[in-house]
């Protein structure tokens, strides 16, 4: 639906919302940090016929100050927002998006099956099942403990099934409050960051060094091997931790989650580690951190059938908060989350269930490492590809993420003349964190002629 | 899994979480203020093993405050855990739920076959997708928006499609942040009051009153007609207000309506209208708070497919955010919320999107309100049954829920003593407020024989 469109709808109405001085869309807001390419397409503003001139009427309540700290859209509608301007541009452009990490790969059948046959069943007597516990299914959540988590001494109990990975970051988050502090990767996933602001953890935005205040950014760059200088790391209540990275790509060894999860126990913290891309690792290292002894005390673990299965649409992902991981006053945390759970969310959906359960199975085990296998393939291709062409590549080895190095570059420069000379959607780097700035990351996720066609197109540009 | 195998378990590892003095079970907690009836099964507490008696490590992060003020477990899974802890007592019992307001009856084939369809295409090239947008798919925004709001002014763009109208509660919650005050009818559905609780809106819980500070309890007894006094309740940022009620079955009339708009209007509140019962309403009342002229200024509304569609388990509701809302400095809250969508969710599961747009069919439609019909009769048959024993007995016309009236007596107490003597869970007035206290919420939610037999047990009990 169209801006005009909307006006013109809302001449009708008592109010006219468009006297707001906003670009507002439900769907892609404009932030105010983000540099807006030159030539980008901008919707006409219309401007108000004189009868609609009179003052909006307001409610009297305050808009939450943590929500205004937010400087940007969130980073995945923006680039969204980015490239729906740039096919408006280019009407006829073969655009191919490698920027957003979304799955593009048919999931396999033995799974939609499952799913197919829930759906079915939910209109028979038999099969029909209306709530089901907030914490998930039982044999879901025994399958998941069993499958992921067998010798770590992960219970059933422990596993809370979700409609997602990055849902269950905001539980979390509304779990903790406000008065914790934090930790991230820089740069990481942008879920935590701004989650924790909008819960008011943090202070304001500082335009100077792009980060928020009371936010500890934990460099991970080339010169550290992306895993933070812990000695120079200060303390905090929480550390969000993702292996292998989104964005770089990389995986810490099990040396290095050990000195983690020491660092966590020196200093009271809980890691909140995050394992969505754990199946994607070719090398030895843990893909839990339950593998690391004493992680059940300090840890809690979230991960996603999202890239294993290509369930990003189907919503299917789990926490898992092990009972002996306890609050200073010795309350264990999983009883907390299993209030939010309770209070906040209502379980996943039913045939996602079904699905995920589907993907345990042996066959489907089977399937979703071949789905993995391809993108596995898939990032090589890429890795492969900014190699030839001199560029420093990290990543793609261990996760589905190519984390492509322009030194001196912005990062949104670099994706605006990559999306503007090569019709290809990558993300920006600075998006993740200012440590960010200078890369850009290259998603492999992709139906193999796109990633064929876009490596063609990269190597044209950069030859 | 039971506590004596937790504790087995617990012992081969590092710390022994069974060293904090609570009932710890991550499906049912015991909380705190909740009578235990003296008779209830209690699972035996293992003394652990004298070398298991070290200290816990216990990390140094403090107990959210606010989670720390809540005074019970979630009503419902408490009522769960009673209805378990019965079936333990009494083995062989025929216990019948109509505890929660869990849906029983099938979905129709109309709609678990758009949802197989959409499952099996998932594993097709052309049928697959993966993120879709947070605000849900743009053909099933249009369809809500004009099958539920035709003529009242709403767009497609201000619909937000979700996981359920519990999960969106929470999520306005955290929109509108700590600073907030709040009001709700007392008695109401328990996640507005938790979920603001949670979110540090509330002072502490007031034992003497059973009330938490800084909420503003809006009394709805048969003595005003379930519609609150406006004339002595204080002003608050926002109202919850549900109609047709959860859990009084009543439904405000257009006037009664107008006024609430009206008061808001006059206060600044915004009002998050929950119409989940809507469509069980016999009587001309609104269905929708956008029915009443100047509401898009000052309302939210949620409602769900839950029990239209037998969707307990399928998961999927919505949230409308007209443009025309406004927060006092003007700033949309269409905005925010769709950055708490795009930042804290990720969009329902695609599956239970296609099986909501099919319940918004021609045919889907049909199907519904054949359910819808079925529960309804249901509710006249318990209706009339509390009537014909010569209780009082309200709501059932316009809800799925039927309230009864055991004057001078302890919801709690009724609850048990039904239990204990017919087999059958209801709900506790008390649960859902103060004002609910010598009520009993009796769901219609259930296979026809078991209305029955319900019934002829109530007759039996209470002849």
């Amino acid at each position: 639906m169209s801006v005009a469109h909307n006006l013109s709808a809302s001449i009708s109405s008592s109010s006219s919302a468009f006297l707001v001085p906003t670009d507002f869309n439900s769907t892609t807001f404009r932030p105010r940090n983000v540099p807006v390419p030159a030539k980008s397409f901008r919707i006409c503003k219309c401007v108000a016929a004189p009868q609609e001139q009179k003052t909006a009427y307001k409610t009297k309540v305050s808009r939450n100050e943590n929500m205004a700290k937010l400087q940007a859209g969130y980073l995945f509608p923006e680039v969204a927002r980015r490239r729906a301007a740039h096919l408006q541009k280019y009407p006829d452009a073969k655009v191919i998006s490698l920027g957003i990490g979304d799955t593009t790969e048919p999931i396999p059948e033995v799974i939609t099956s499952a799913m197919a046959n829930r759906s079915h069943a939910l209109s028979t007597l038999e099969g029909y099942s209306g709530y089901g516990a907030e914490q998930g299914e039982k044999a879901l959540r025994a399958a998941i403990a069993s499958t992921f988590y067998k010798n770590f001494g992960i219970e059933d109990d422990d596993i809370f099934v979700s409609d997602g990975a990055k849902c269950d970051i905001s539980r979390l988050q509304v779990m903790f409050g406000s008065n914790v502090t934090m930790a991230v990767q820089d740069p990481s996933y942008p879920a935590y960051v701004d989650s924790s602001v909008i819960l008011g953890q943090t202070g304001l935005f500082q335009k100077d060094v792009e980060k928020y205040g009371k936010i500890e950014y934990m460099r991970c760059t080339p010169e550290n091997g992306f895993f933070p200088h812990l000695s120079t790391v200060q303390r905090t209540d929480i550390i969000f931790f993702c292996s292998p990275n989104n964005p770089t790509g990389a995986a810490a060894t099990r040396e290095q989650l050990t000195q983690l999860v020491q660092f966590a126990k020196d200093n009271g913290t809980i890691i909140v580690y995050d394992s969505a891309y754990a199946l994607y690792m070719s090398d030895d290292n843990p893909r839990s951190i339950f593998e690391i002894p004493g992680a059940k005390e300090v840890a809690i673990e979230t991960s996603s059938f999202s890239k294993y299965a290509g369930f990003t649409g189907v919503r299917l992902g789990w926490t898992v908060v092990p009972k002996q991981l306890l609050f200073a006053d010795g309350f264990p945390v999983a009883k907390d989350f299993n209030r939010i759970v309770s209070t906040c969310f209502n379980g996943a959906s039913n045939i996602a269930q079904a699905g995920a359960l589907a993907c345990l199975s042996p066959d489907g085990l089977k399937a979703v490492y071949e789905v993995i296998g391809f993108y596995k393939e898939n990032t090589k291709i890429i890795v492969d590809t900014f190699n030839s062409l001199g560029f420093k590549v990290y990543g793609g080895k261990n996760g589905p993420y190519v984390w492509v190095h322009f030194p001196g570059r912005s990062s949104w420069e670099v994706f605006s003349e990559i999306l503007e000379k090569t019709h290809v959607v990558t993300t920006p780097g600075s998006g993740f964190g200012p440590g960010g700035e200078g890369f850009v990351r290259v998603s492999a996720f992709g139906h193999r002629e796109n990633i064929l066609e876009a490596c063609r197109r990269f190597r044209e540009l950069y030859r």
